[in-house]
Order: structure tokens, then sequence, then C-alpha cells
């Protein structure tokens, strides 16, 4: 039986699901690292924040992750606002993000429909505040496999970890199937195993725990040359592992293309009708059909 | 305990394992559906089957096949000519391609080393003139998983079919490890679960049989668009479930890109060097190390 996780906004539902084609939550609204959106965010200003919302919805998007961590700044209301602003707009179900338990209360309050929080960790005291709130708002939640001891190299301790999550989340009424888990992909520069491991990991959560899984999919190619190709195998063997969301950058077209592909692969593209809508161009023979130089053929001409 | 298949030039060893990198056998020299070479090879011309040889030996191939099969010629004495004329000067170990018995045992005969011999069935009769060929060459052979009901659409008949190989290889002193299953992988575009089903058997014959497998990697695309990214997604995810290898044209580059990076991923790219080593140019940044772009600045400049 194939673990469903529904989300929602209030006029659309999308199911996180291992027979469902791979879920894109688009990770763009996030003022870290970016001082103009910060800056922008800070004063009230959420143009940056529709431009991108509507970009990764055009680039096929099927959730958006809605960040306000900015330092020093009143970051409940400023994700409060983010959030009614981009539901006046978008019907895409939302991940709310925040470290700050404050924030995420108030994302879940200002959220119209089933919201996917982001997120709960395995360290105690953030267990006892972020599930009541799921419990409360009736929501999904992200787990990310830490603890007070911080991020274990071994994946077998971050399956413990998981583990722990899903059954503290039972305590308090909250199925399986309203947890994602982050199983946390550590860069393969730094441990050449990591890749590894963690697809192992990915296939144990949805094995043991049947519960659906993210990732954040660029770490694993932090520090190594040609990311964009190591990331899109990683999202393509994820997939095949047994991983059935992601949290990236839909404008990033080589990754979307894996993932994609890892649909048709996987049999998730009944009759590979989006993959055949999405490339068979008018122009674009089956031998020549690239996506890119279709698009050049034709402003060329 | 990893499977090994050792195979060998008169120089040089090559081992396809789930531990190594992914074995890459380049597919080009087959005169089938190639009009001009089928002529050359027919009138003893062997310009363009050492022009492809080295051209696949400079794209990274770990071996090389070799078919001679053309209508109405003498193949078993062009498929030895060729293979010796590729011995003098190409130092990988071959995989000797035939679907005719007399040009499998000519082929032995002429090479120098450890082939994989390509390719015997699960027919019976195919069974009784293959395997002591392999016995007497003490090689190592491609078993392609069908029998004389043809190919099943089900895996689990192709399994079964293997399966047999395998026994029947054991009747004469072949191990296992000598045995690299192709498990027939059907285009998506006709059958949609071709994919996953292909995926779940490579576990299998992986788990079960301790086998290493290998596949046409361009089959599973057949009659799709965009069919490169297809097949680079393809590999990625095979590799992840357990394939060792595949036959198929070093010469395009998304795929070989998506199974370099399938090794950085799966751990077998110890310290990611050759990655580095292929994708870290000077001009290249971590953001922007597209291979090609790379190429066209190094031109412009």
């Amino acid at each position: 039986m194939t673990t469903r996780t529904l989300v929602a906004s209030a006029t659309k539902e999308h199911v996180i699901a291992l027979d469902a084609p791979f879920t894109i939550i688009g990770e763009r609204i996030n003022p870290t690292g970016r001082k103009k959106l910060a800056e922008e965010m800070r004063n009230d200003n959420f143009e940056t924040v529709e431009r991108d919302a509507r970009a990764q919805i055009a680039a096929g998007a099927h959730m958006l992750d809605v960040n306000a961590g900015i330092p020093l700044a009143d970051e409940p209301a400023i994700l409060a606002k983010a959030i009614r602003l981009i539901q006046s707009f978008c019907n895409l179900p939302l991940s709310i993000d925040s470290s700050i338990v404050a924030a995420l209360e108030a994302g879940l309050e200002a959220y119209q429909g089933r919201a996917l929080l982001n997120s709960v960790t395995g360290e105690d005291e953030r267990l006892e505040v972020v599930l009541p709130l799921v419990k409360k708002y009736d929501c999904c939640v992200i787990a990310i496999s830490n603890d007070e001891s911080g991020i274990s190299e071994d994946p077998n301790v971050r399956f413990e970890v998981a583990k722990k999550i899903v059954e503290r989340a039972a305590d308090f009424g909250i199925g399986h199937e309203r947890i994602v888990v982050d199983p946390l992909v550590m860069p393969i520069g730094a441990l050449s195993q990591a890749g590894a491991g963690a697809l192992r990991l990915v296939a144990r959560l949805r094995d043991e725990l049947k519960v659906n899984t993210c990732c954040g999919a660029s770490n694993v190619s932090f520090g190594l040359p040609k990311r964009h190709a190591l990331n899109a195998a990683f999202l393509a063997m994820a997939s095949g592992a047994g991983m059935s969301s992601a949290i990236m950058n839909p404008l990033h077209e080589e990754e979307m293309i894996a993932i994609k592909a890892s649909d048709v692969i996987a049999g998730k593209d009944a009759g590979c009708t989006r993959w055949i809508k999405r490339f068979r161009e008018p122009n674009a023979s089956n031998e020549t059909g690239d996506h890119r130089s279709a698009r050049r053929r034709r402003r060329a001409s």
C-alpha cells in the first residue's frame, strides 16, 4: 500500500506518493543568502517574492516553499504576509519554512488549506512544540533526521532519528502518512559514501517506516564541478530508490529533465503523455529532439 | 561478496563489478543498419572499424563490442579479421558479438585474452552449442533472457530464463561470475511499466542470481522524443538498482555524463577524482562548469 501524503491549498490538492510523479517543491522564496530579497521582504516589498513564485509555477513546481528567515526582522509577520500574498494568486499548496516556532504558527494561521510544515527535527524540545502545531492545524510536516547531537554521518543513526520522530508523532495522533522525512544528504565531495548511504537510507525509510521522503537536491554535489549533472543523476537514482519529493530550484533545467525522465522510467508518466507533450516539438525529430537546440532553431527561423 | 567478472585482452584486464565504475562497452563496431560500414567490411576495408574503435577508446569505453553481421558475407572470417586488426592497436578487452555460432568460435580463436562472448540465450539448442565454447575458451558470456518462446513482457519470466542459463552453465563448470545477464529492457513507449519492471529485474538478478548485468542502453527510449535524456536517467537508475555495464555509444555525451555522475553518487569514484579531473577545467567555475560551454569558451578565446 503506497503511502499518500495529502497537502492542499484552498482550492487544489496535491498528493506526495511513490506511485505519483516526483513532487517538485520550489525553493526560491527564501532570503537566506539573497541580500536583495531579504531587504525587500524586510521593507514590505514582495515584488521578487511574487516574481519568483510565478516563475516556479511556470517551470512546473507542484508546491512552493516559503521562508522569511531575515535576521532581526519580525519573521512571523513577514512569513504570514508572504503566504497571504502568494495564496492570492497561486493555487499550489505551500511548504511553510522556518526555524522559529512562532513563525511556523503565524504561517499556519495565515495559510488556507493543508500545509506542509518545514520542519521538525528529532530534538525533544522541538518535537514537543512543533508536533502540537501539526496536530492543531491538521497539516503535514517535514521531519529532518538530526537531533540534539547534530547530524550523524552514519545513515543508520539518521534512520533511528527519523523513527523516533515518527513514533513521537504517533503519540500525538499524527500518522506516518503526514510525515515527509528528509534523510539529510551529505556532500559527496567531503564524504565519498554519502550518496550511496543516502540511497540506502531512502529505501529503508520507504520500506520500514513507510514514509515519503524529500531532500534538498543540491547539497550532494557541494564543492564539486558540474554540479547540475551530479544533482540530476542523484535525483534520478533517489527517485529510483524510493524518494518521492525534493525541495529544489525548478528553473534548473538539467535537474527537472532528470526528474521528468525518471517519472517516465519508473512508469509514473502514464502513456508518457507528459514527456511527449513537453518535448515533442514540431521541429524536433526523434534523434535531434534536444529542447534547447529546438528552441534555438525556432529563434533562428 | 561482490561478483567480479574478469575479462582481458592480451595485456589488460578489466573487471565488471558493482563496486567498480560502471562498465561502458562501445557498441559502434556493428554493421547492422550501417550500410556503408557493411560494404567496407565485406570488401576487406577496416578503415571505419579502426576509426570507430579509436573514437570509442578516446571517449572512455572500457571494452569494445565487435560485430560483423553482414548478410551473405563470410561472417566468421570477417569477424576474426576485425578482431585481429583491433587487437593490433587497442588493448581494451573485446566483446565478440554474433548470432552465428561459427562466427563466435572464429572470433574466440582469433582473440587474444579472455573475451566476453555476446551472446547465449535461454534456447536449449543455443545453450548446448555456446556454453561448450565458453568452457573451451575459458571466457565470459552475455546471457540474454529470452528463449524458444521469444521475449516475455513479464520480467518474472525473463528472470526464470536467466536462472535457467546460469544453472545450465554451472553444469558445464561455468560459474555465475562469468555470466553477464542482459535482462532485455523493453521500450517504455510501447509498455509503460517496462522501465520499472527492468529495474526490479536488475535488482533480483543481483540479489538472487548474484550475476553482473548489462543492457543495450537506448532501447528503453525507442519511439519517444529526447531519447538521450531518457537513456541518461535510465542508466543512472539502473546503475543504482544494480546494473554493472551497458553496451552503448560512448560518444553520446549525455549518457556518459549520467554514468560518470552515477559512479560519483554511488561512491565508485574514490575521492571523486575522475569526475574532478574530467570537469574541473581552468575556465569552468563551480556554477558554470558545463563541459560544452567551457569548450565553446576555449574555442572563442
